[in-house]
């Protein structure tokens, strides 16, 4: 078995068990049941993959995976490529948004180059795992080699198990910098479910209803000249998708392995999401989804993925700002679980019984 | 003048030379512009309040209202009136809901007696502000005197004044506990915006649909009784309100009087907020909205508001729990504000301006 099989096979069901004491002791709580909304799931969830009531995400790590894309030659983006490798600076020096954003919810910040079409110097603090210096122009030709979408996928893994082997890891973030990579992202959510790809397309950093139109266009075009095979999602990632995406399943993948739970940010780390769901859908155990962002194709994703974002707050920047802030949810779903008290330990009579 | 015309002449609009300050500095952050959605117009305006771009949330208060309705003898909720004291004694020994997210929020939580209908001893640690042991069943008169309407919003005034008095007080979250207390709440919504008490009232802790209609018929019957004056907040307080409404109200008066901005939590609490609005629709400035609730009249309060809540995590609890996990994302925005680095302060180029 290569990595991804090995992997995948190594993701273990949840703690049935655990996850049945969690639900019994939310219902018990005293508090009207179900008046915790969202952070009740979250928090049986996050005890079934400790097999532990008494859930502590002390060590958060934010793996923010960079890449660049050929397909920004088609005008699909505000901003120039070169932005990708100085935003991969920002985020060592540390004044990035997801910098501040992760600080704040206690989460170490690590870029990692997937695919960014600079030279970094070896001793840069990032992960170091470049599978290409950029995709290639997917309105002309495939994004990548099958090849590369499979070692995109690898490193993602890698680091996860990189990270583990360092030393405790018990929540993981996944975030994405990429100039064009929402048109990838879009592109991916349209090859996997066939809704029309205006209804999954949206503005990215902010392009006018022309360059919309034209963005929306040459998915479109993409996709009919590559006809990526739905049910094969390496061939989706390989034609239509980009490096630092291929990095984004392979965290999810490796995280599920390593039976770390993994929250991804937006647009794009959902995609790399999907594509690790469609390659191994007992991942999904281990996924939260951070918010909903403004990007339309978030939508769809989370809809395929089945899982209900905690956030709404109108975000559409990446970089695993969104996953930073749901961080501090799932840190407080776990003190939800664990410290309420029952109506029993408080000797309230709980009428709903 | 009296306490309340007092208070609310002493709120003073924002600093709106440090607001554009704050506007300017979003816009010039290295990520696309209005990428961090709801996070910025809070960081903008947690910046007008205090005066400066650096603004440090250090000391945070939940202050949870208790007080009992008389209006439960009409079968309106599914707990008995006695959990409302119950539940005080769970709040000081730090088990409830609102201890523990109050906790992970960095926020001291204390109950405050408006109007429980139990005499608790006077060492006990909250504040004691009891205006009547319990309302009056209001779908048979006024649920209070004028006079005491007042008195209720004193005592929250009083009590932020106690609280700043004491010390450094950078952030006031407002909670509740009342059995039976989303039935004036929703009444108190129904009387000021006219809209149909069946689409602002919902099952509270969990009633059946009997039970709803019946509280929907309560309402509706003891609006006809009373026909409290919209234009008149404290006739709509005294009518169909209640005592620890009064006191959420007086909450966010003394708040924005005293500078502090505060953060609501759902139904009960943003009945109170309303209320204040009302009065003194200048302590709209100071306010914010922590979540959307299940409860349905909440959102037609956030609209005659004209404030957009922070989270939609599907809760309905009140004590403050919503307004405790908000507490944490007005913290994030304040960070999110000082510390992004501009395109200046990263020399990437900014495309956009």
């Amino acid at each position: 078995m290569n990595l991804i099989e090995k992997s995948i096979a190594a993701i273990k069901p949840l703690n049935h068990n655990v996850y049945q004491q969690a639900n019994q002791r939310l219902a018990n709580q005293a508090r009207p049941a179900g008046s915790l909304g969202l952070l009740e799931p979250v928090s049986a969830r996050l005890a079934a993959i400790f097999g532990t009531l008494d859930v502590r995400l002390d060590n958060k790590v934010i793996v923010t995976c960079a890449g660049d894309h050929g397909i920004t030659e088609e005008g699909v983006s505000l901003f120039p490529q070169e932005v990708t490798a100085q935003m991969v600076f920002n985020f060592v020096n540390g004044g990035a948004s997801i910098n501040v954003l992760g600080r704040h919810a206690g989460a170490r910040v690590i870029a990692a180059d997937l695919g960014v079409n600079f030279d970094f110097e070896p001793d840069l603090h990032i992960f170091h795992k470049k599978v290409g210096k950029g995709t290639a122009n997917f309105a002309r030709g495939p994004a990548m080699s099958r090849e590369e979408a499979a070692r995109s996928i690898d490193a993602g893994i890698e680091i996860v198990n990189e990270l583990a082997a360092d030393g405790p890891l018990d929540l993981l973030g996944t975030g994405d910098m990429g100039i064009g990579n929402t048109t990838p992202s879009s592109a991916v959510i349209a090859a996997f479910s066939g809704i029309p790809v205006d209804q999954l397309t949206g503005r990215g950093t902010g392009i006018d209803d022309d360059a919309l139109a034209n963005k929306i266009r040459v998915i479109e075009d993409s996709l009919k000249l590559h006809q990526p095979d739905p049910n094969d999602p390496l061939d989706v990632l390989a034609k239509v998708g980009g490096f630092e995406i291929g990095g984004l399943a392979g965290l999810v993948i490796g995280a599920a392995a390593a039976g770390i739970p993994v929250v991804c940010d937006g647009l794009i780390a959902t995609a790399g999401a999907l594509i690790a769901y469609e390659l191994a859908p007992a991942a999904k155990d281990y996924l939260f989804a951070s918010h909903r962002s403004v990007e339309v194709g978030h939508r769809f994703m989370h809809e395929r993925l089945g899982v209900e974002p905690l956030l709404d707050l109108q975000l559409r920047l990446g970089e695993g700002t969104g996953a930073a802030v749901a961080m501090e949810l799932l840190d407080a779903a776990t003190r939800v679980l664990c410290d309420i008290k029952t109506f029993e330990e408080v000797a309230i009579v709980d009428v709903q019984r």
